[in-house]
């Protein structure tokens, strides 16, 4: 290591130690023949003093420092007199007395301030300059919160006897309701991989498969019109269980929010969260995500329960799944297909909602062959679509599929939410803007042609632009 | 649940309890009136007994099951005589006497048994049917172990102060050698994202921002022709430090090592790990990763370093990077650069070895402008293709860098050789075959023309093949 320790460790215990730090000028002041300057990394900020008389060379290159130069300081540390001491830092009862600076990098003059209390520069600036934007604490601190989250909810699932198992991310067209980001595969030319809308069929032929208890934290993809606060690809916790009914998939779900907010905010959540019918939520609320927070404070769960299992499409004129197609429903509305009155068969799916956000969604999937296939037909999917989509789900629930049930909640609003942050790009390392593009390594961006006559493509909008 | 108990817990404690199991039907023995079956789930076998005199109802549907039904079975824990006890599973001392059978639902006779002993079907039809294959112990196994080994590494990471991090999947080329994966954006017409051959630029960022210490198990995508063992999606523990040394990877990566192969293996690996100059190797084995085992046995670790910095493409007439362009090399070779001795330059790059394989590569990287705009000019990248290519890099680089270092481990491998496997193949629930598709879901696949216009693409081979 080239420290010996971090800018937010020392203190009045350390008195007289010689140590090395190593971080970024995050503030300088000369007073005479004094200079001072804070150390700062993302353990915290030290106060360094350089004194010509203790090291006159360390002085002198203290003069040239800017700000986010990149230094490396050995000193003795010093327990400063009380009248000069900072109550407000760790480190704020000691100064460390330079003997040597090293410059490590030296920095041009940066594009903003490093600084949580800066005037906040454009959001474009900000992702252009991400690494500079992430310097500052409030932007540290949401990704480390973001980590810390991650790493409860595994802790927690892990003690519950869940597997984490990765699916596969060149995949095969899901039908989640968005358009798909297609890859042209070079191998199989003229045919395509798309990137999952999510693990669905991948998580249920798990259960199928045996796993009983699955999770993933796991990156997924929508190709939309970028709206609000959408990003192309966003994460989310997904999980699936085998042989479990509604009740069980609450129980955990409140458990392990009880251990996520007593983590993360030091809250004591009250379990089981309320829980309202899709009905009782549009006739009170007009909302199927209500807040029903009686104050703006706190934080509010509530269970979104007994949605329709088909929307009418006006436009189209026929019917679609208001969850999604592998969404089971109540045994007793199971009458209504008979006298085809389908908007009265109530799905049981569930989604979860926090403070008027829906944070979570799931419901208990269909395993039996014959009900799957009657739902593709009233969806309009007919026999032969239905077996190019999804036919290896079908024929998996041919060999012993067992009644299955699952959730996803997503990560990205929660850690928003969490922090009390306006977008999820404020929780995301690097974001995509609302055009969907990186602004900080440009991309998307051209590609040499030769790469796309490898994979047998023509881009057409491309050769108009350059025509 | 719809179960009290999993088919691996009871035992002698249980006796004369009710309960109530679900799983598959694992094998059926008719005994006169008598119909033994043994019911599997993935916590193991439980062995039940129909007696017509218990229930007629559940004896005679008994009669019904095959091979891999789904059942819910209720009885009564018996204790087996001794002569009956089956001292090879952990329920052997007790049988569940049924007093209810429900078929949750039928399966076909499966395409291969589901029996580790059985003979091992081909891998086609392995892959195909991956949600039976996924059934038998030895499968499901490695992917419980390669949970495991996450969770493991995850733990040890945590503790050692890092902070994990997800990276951008839609993003730009990054030059690790290997062709990309393209992924043509809708929104920015003409436009590509890549998807990454690894998170190596942006785990640079994460240093220059001040992040520390970062990690993050991600997968990462390579468009090769597939060879011998090599999968286009494939998961690596990618990881980053600021101000270290190649003794702190190296420490890092021997307890992380040690904690893994004791939790896992229930092995003390002795640390430190022997290390080998790259020359070493190349004139004792004839290898950059010799597997210094002195007999097939056991586990042996090896770090490989003094790797040269450059080498020389003879076809191409030019000098590439041996390892990648972000590396550093010795200071004392520096002044091999002056007299143009490219060859003599050791790099600062390491590779860990397991048993011959290469586990795991990384190096001190770059840090200053300067240095890196030389690097690409010596491997023959001009300052505008660098710009264009990297230029996010070497702003970046203008701010304040510190010195940093990494290193990535191959996961898929890493499970493998823990488990004594052949092939990556058998560590990923749904890996791909050696052409690059995907057996279960057949992907990739064709897609809608109307999809490919929105895309604003046209692919030649599809019209070709169709014309």
């Amino acid at each position: 290591m080239l420290r010996t320790h971090t800018c937010g460790e020392l203190n009045k215990t350390y008195k007289d130690q010689e140590v090395t730090l190593c971080g970024w000028v995050h503030k300088r002041r000369d007073h005479g023949k004094l200079i001072f300057i804070d150390i700062r990394d993302r353990y915290g900020i030290t106060q360094v003093v350089f004194v010509p008389s203790v090291s006159k060379d360390a002085h002198a290159l203290a003069q040239q420092l800017g700000p986010e130069f990149v230094v490396r300081i050995t000193g003795k540390v010093n327990v400063r007199p009380d009248k000069n001491a900072n109550p407000d830092v760790p480190t704020g009862d000691i100064e460390l007395c330079a003997t040597a600076l090293e410059i490590l990098n030296p920095s041009e003059v940066p594009v903003f301030e490093i600084d949580s209390n800066a005037a906040e520069p454009s959001e474009e600036l900000r992702l252009t300059y991400r690494y500079l934007d992430i310097r500052k604490q409030k932007v540290l601190n949401a990704l480390v919160v973001r980590h810390q989250l991650c790493a409860c909810m595994r802790e927690f699932l892990n003690k519950e006897n869940f597997t984490e198992v990765e699916t596969p991310v060149l995949t095969k067209s899901t039908p989640e309701g968005a358009r798909d980001f297609l890859v042209p595969s070079r191998l199989n030319p003229g045919m395509f991989f798309a990137l999952p809308q999510s693990p669905q069929l991948f998580k249920q032929l798990l259960m199928v498969s045996g796993l009983d208890r699955y999770y993933q934290i796991v990156k997924c993809f929508r190709d939309e019109d970028l709206r609000a606060d959408r990003q192309p690809e966003f994460t989310q916790l997904d999980m699936e269980m085998s042989f479990v009914q509604e009740e069980d998939i609450f129980d955990l779900t409140e458990r392990l929010f009880q251990k996520i907010f007593k983590e993360i905010k030091g809250i004591d959540l009250p379990i089981p969260f309320p829980r309202m019918t899709h009905q009782e939520a549009m006739a009170k609320y007009k909302s199927d995500k209500p807040d029903i927070r009686t104050t703006k404070e706190g934080f509010s769960f509530l269970w979104v329960v007994d949605f329709p299992l088909f929307k009418y499409n006006t436009e189209e004129k026929r019917w679609e799944s208001e969850h999604h197609p592998f969404t089971s429903f109540r045994e007793e509305d199971a009458k209504f297909f008979e006298t085809n009155e389908l908007d009265k068969i109530r799905s049981r799916s569930y989604d979860l909602v926090l403070n008027g956000n829906e944070i979570g969604s799931g419901s208990i999937r269909i395993h039996k062959q014959d009900v799957q296939k009657k739902i593709f037909d009233i969806i309009g999917l007919n026999e032969q679509e239905a077996q190019k989509r999804f036919g290896f789900l079908l024929k998996a629930f041919r060999y012993g599929a067992p009644p299955h049930a699952g959730v996803a909640y997503g990560v990205d609003r929660l850690v928003t939410i969490l922090l009390g942050l306006e977008s999820i790009r404020d929780v995301i390392a690097f974001p995509k803007t609302q055009k969907g593009s990186c602004l900080l390594a440009e991309a998307p961006s051209d590609v040499d042609p030769k790469q796309l006559k490898e994979l047998g493509i023509i881009s057409i909008k491309k050769e108009e632009s350059n025509g």
